[in-house]
């Protein structure tokens, strides 16, 4: 894989950041999570002043091979669908990040159509979408490589045009099958435990879609390094998911701030996660899931995300809606009068 | 007191609004809360097509005479400083509602301080502060019903100016005091479960509050209709507690959201409610507070808030920064696409 070069932050001014948290005119830790949302980006940015700047998601969508096992509620071709209503503005993550001032990039990361004419997709399609790992391995690892590579170019990108926080997003009918496993496998939690309904499935074929990953594991559990990160990705994941993990190590090189969506997500950030644990010190978790797994990866991962609407419905709209909470967070550290300015006298038992 | 015409929402749209919500190209239920938000202001609106104009925050501020007797961890005099500190755009709620493009209010309810030279501050002044409770009455009646009369009144001219969701949040040092008695007595719960630290205290001074509070319960209960919420408002209220209630009916009366902040507002809400508990149909709760006794109170309401940020500073800064996700909801209700407009296939199995 290519080599990133991803330093850990440096804690050295926690004292002073903490110390303008708390001159500010409100009780000593009295706005709650959004004062360690301000630390934790001054320390990133090293000051005590940050700046958010070109706020972006990208959403990476790409079809999975197992979508044929009836994994899913919905057919394969919804992700091709959906990747076009993503173009026209008309799904949530569009409203979304409109509505707050984010900017949308969309990538073909392996989307099984063909979409000469849209100029404004990202094109970085690996194949017409990962094979069914019930019988071969989702990808090879070439092509693992490449989608962790392409990734990282098009955050890349972004960084070269200013972007210093950035998001991502995901679409795939059969993603939370990916998902699970590479959860089930990295972080020794049995498969049951990390499956969930999805986009919507019924108990008879919530049950299907647990055997059928029972069965994907049984085969290739054989054949994969358990340690080796990467062999879980290459076997079960996604293009997706690939990209957004190669995405992830260029952002946290690029001293970006990285903004975690929901459970597919959270499953490129578990195996980016693996491999290089200082990728967590870059990370904000925007919302927990309603999807069954994400509160055990979420502890896995030591995470408390910010926000909990029993939302599922992933392209980054986790993001989209916790980014004002994240601006109000720089917003207070940078703006907020300190008792000092305003003359309020301090706490006095 | 003055009546107000609340007219209990009526539910019969509510198979086109939840209609409309699940043709959008998202699946079922997947955008969690933000679709209960969607249909609740859809049915105060009576539309299919909500719209959210002119929002604004109302901030009531009063001091409290029980603040002599040592219940919050900072002196009165800062209810004033805050109030300046509010008018010269250095507090939380400022720099939130400003970010959020939320018109922001204060009012003076009944500060101890002379606001002369501020033209900005809305005069509602009943008297320089409450009684103190541990030996008469807070207010009087005829004082406790013009505090009602003046809150209804300036969110009155509020919705004349075209605003149509209302927010209110309050400053008033030693306000935790009222509303833990006002809960304890209107939910039954015993005060112990309602007192928490407000502002800071430390486990002795915690005490040493609710040891007062107890007395304070103790040498009133028997003059106090319980039955009655303007009376135990009255006794153990805030002049700032009291207008917003008041401002809560009116709000109600002229069909506008109400934005419910955190503990005091909350407290505020019981007492409307238990007057008339058609007033919850036109709440948004915004957030979960970290005061201890918050938990208990929206139980009693049966209310489930957006955000749960472990904050505890009032001013309405819940309702400033779950704003947007209101928003939110408003947006994906009138702008997503639905399946048939995007060519989207619908769920399979």
């Amino acid at each position: 894989m290519q080599e990133f070069n991803i330093k850990s932050i440096s804690k050295e001014i926690i004292p002073q950041l903490q110390s303008k948290i708390d001159s500010k005119t409100k009780p000593i830790g009295a706005l709650g999570m959004l004062e360690l949302v301000a630390l934790k980006i001054g320390l990133i940015q090293n000051t005590l002043s940050p700046e958010l700047t070109n706020p972006t998601i990208i959403v990476f969508a790409g079809d999975h091979g197992i979508a044929s096992e009836g994994v899913s509620a919905y057919p394969q071709e919804v992700t091709h669908q959906m990747v076009l209503n993503f173009l026209s503005g008309g799904a949530a993550i569009c409203v979304f990040s409109k509505q707050n001032g984010i900017n949308l990039k969309i990538v073909d990361a392996g989307v099984n159509f063909n979409f000469s004419n849209t100029p404004n997709l990202i094109n970085a399609k690996i194949s017409m979408g990962t094979k069914n790992f019930l019988n071969s391995p989702a990808m090879d690892k070439v092509q693992c490589e490449k989608a962790l590579s392409k990734g990282a170019l098009i955050v890349k990108e972004q960084g070269e045009k200013g972007c210093n926080i950035i998001g991502f997003g995901e679409m795939g009918i059969g993603n939370t099958s990916s998902a699970s496993i590479i959860m089930s496998i990295l972080c020794n939690i049995s498969i049951e435990n990390c499956v969930g309904r999805g986009t919507g499935l019924d108990n008879l074929n919530l049950k299907k879609k647990t055997q059928i990953l029972k069965q994907a594991i049984k085969k290739h559990i054989p054949n994969i390094e358990k340690s080796n990160p990467l062999s879980v990705l290459s076997t079960f994941g996604g293009f997706e998911i690939a990209m957004i993990c190669g995405g992830m190590f260029q952002a946290a090189e690029l001293n970006m701030i990285i903004l975690i969506d929901g459970f597919i997500v959270t499953s490129a950030l578990l195996v980016a996660s693996k491999i290089n644990p200082s990728i967590l010190d870059y990370c904000i978790f925007c919302h927990k899931s309603d999807e069954k797994g994400h509160s055990s990866v979420l502890n896995d991962l030591n995470a408390e995300p910010l926000l909990d609407l029993k939302m599922r419905l992933g392209e980054g709209t986790g993001v989209a809606i916790a980014y004002p909470l994240i601006k109000s967070a720089i917003n207070f550290l940078n703006n907020m009068a300190s008792f000092e300015d305003a003359n309020v006298t301090k706490k006095t038992i």
